[in-house]
């Protein structure tokens, strides 16, 4: 049986809040939406869709009265967004957030939160759009993703039950795994992603014939520069928020990339395949959200 | 008018061979085809799939009669195929090749074909799947697709234009360029992203807990590393066949790599979120086969 809630306190209503507003409701696992964001104009849009009952003039009046808040905000405004909303916390609330990042969020509100801290399932939806904003929010974002939670030793086991089930009744797959794991991981298989995404778009529209060149681009390089597209606030956060991954994932990458370069410029054809392959079984293998062997 | 020929002969029977032999036949392009390849199971494969009429035992005799010649093999053996074909090479022949290198093609064709090079029309399709081998033939492969084409000062006027004759009448957009100029904007939309998606996934695999990683990666990374999935051996050959470009390409990539890390490493928000801001944008307005502002 999925959780029901009475009303979702919702502080932010962009792609991922407002998605999960709707993702809720259309589930019956949320009775009433009482939404804010920083943008009055957000707000009032999200009002307008259906996506919030009610338009709350603060982060704090947004929590009141609500059995289950959601922090759908950049992860850079975490710990100024708890300290908001933290005087009208109860311990029955179950509190979640939905940050690309997981041990910076859990910091945050070991610092702000005190004696409610176990109220707090740190939840991390492994879904998004390269489009950000309420005009985007989807009923379907959260629909077959996994979601993964990182709970810590405060945190009160009922709220850990009720957080897996709502995901769960929004059709999602739930995992549970540590902070560090958790963004070691997705420093990994995310954050290099958009990063070398991002560097790549960037060395071809600095050269002199970079529009040329694009103009030529095919279908490989649309998929493989999709994520460039992604938000640049908010990648500009996450990639500050999971400095320490980011750094370490991005020296075990240039190991493999520069040996690469380095068989190329020696026409090492033999070695230079070998690596190719591995890379290319391993991918070939692969499917999204199964374990591998 | 798309032009018409009687006789194709096809060396290579693989993914890009057979493609080609399949929507040139249900265009109404090419009467008949000769088919060599390599392996004997491959052609024999081609003939009973339809992409062939008739197995030739070498590929000599696969150009013997035909008066229009495709080389659908690796880049890297392509100078070994000209060799073994020049003594049936006719001035009335038009002779193409699908490779994604250029210059080098050029180079051997220079070297190889003495007072024919006239009949070679170098052709690159920008089309392609991650599996390679006839099985995966298909009609509509080059359909929509665009196809570089780039003649030398030796070229033969008519040879050009069927040559634009024909791939307009398998659906396909073309375009005149340098080999140089070719090779450069490949390197940089194409093959620095296939060496990165490469390296990437190899230094994932090569992590203790790369398994886990990779089962929590979502679609970002399941586009980014699409291209990953590539034959190793073609993909060998393409990167050594265009070394200098590549090895360019990766210089200016690095540049803008480093000077990302750089800023997370410091955590110089505002400049970091220009960079990605102008990677974004240009990635956001990109089209596909579009030429830029």
């Amino acid at each position: 049986m999925a959780a029901k809630f009475e009303q979702l306190g919702l502080i932010g209503c962009g792609l991922m809040g407002g998605s999960f507003a709707l993702a809720a409701k259309r589930a019956g696992l949320v009775k009433r939406v009482v939404g804010y964001s920083k943008s009055p104009s957000t707000t009032e849009r999200a009002r307008q869709m259906g996506i919030i009952d009610v338009e709350a003039p603060s982060a704090l009046l947004a929590v009141s009265g609500a059995d289950l808040v959601l922090l759908a905000v950049p992860v850079s405004a975490t710990e100024a967004t708890f300290k908001a909303i933290r005087h009208l916390i109860t311990s029955n609330m179950l509190i979640m957030d939905v940050g690309s990042t997981k041990r910076d969020v859990v910091d945050a509100a070991t610092r702000v939160l005190g004696n409610n801290l176990g109220s707090f399932v740190p939840a991390h939806p492994i879904a998004g759009k390269e489009v950000s904003g309420v005009e985007h929010a989807d009923p379907e974002l959260y629909v077959g993703k996994q979601v993964i939670l990182t709970p810590g030793p405060k945190t009160q086991v009922n709220h850990l039950k009720r957080a897996v089930e709502l995901w769960e009744g929004m059709g999602c797959h739930v995992q549970q795994m540590a902070p560090e794991a958790h963004d070691a991981a997705f420093a990994a298989v995310s954050h290099m992603p958009h990063l070398l995404a991002f560097a790549l778009m960037h060395a071809i529209i600095n050269q002199p014939m970079g529009k040329d060149f694009l103009a030529l681009a095919g279908p490989g390089f649309r998929d493989f520069t999709r994520i460039a597209a992604s938000d640049p606030k908010m990648w500009r956060d996450v990639l500050l928020a999971n400095k320490l991954e980011v750094v370490e994932q991005a020296k075990m990458f240039q190991r493999s990339l520069l040996n690469m370069l380095q068989m190329v410029e020696d026409s090492q054809g033999e070695k230079l395949e070998g690596m190719i392959e591995q890379a290319s079984n391993s991918r070939s293998h692969w499917r999204m959200g199964q374990k591998g062997k």
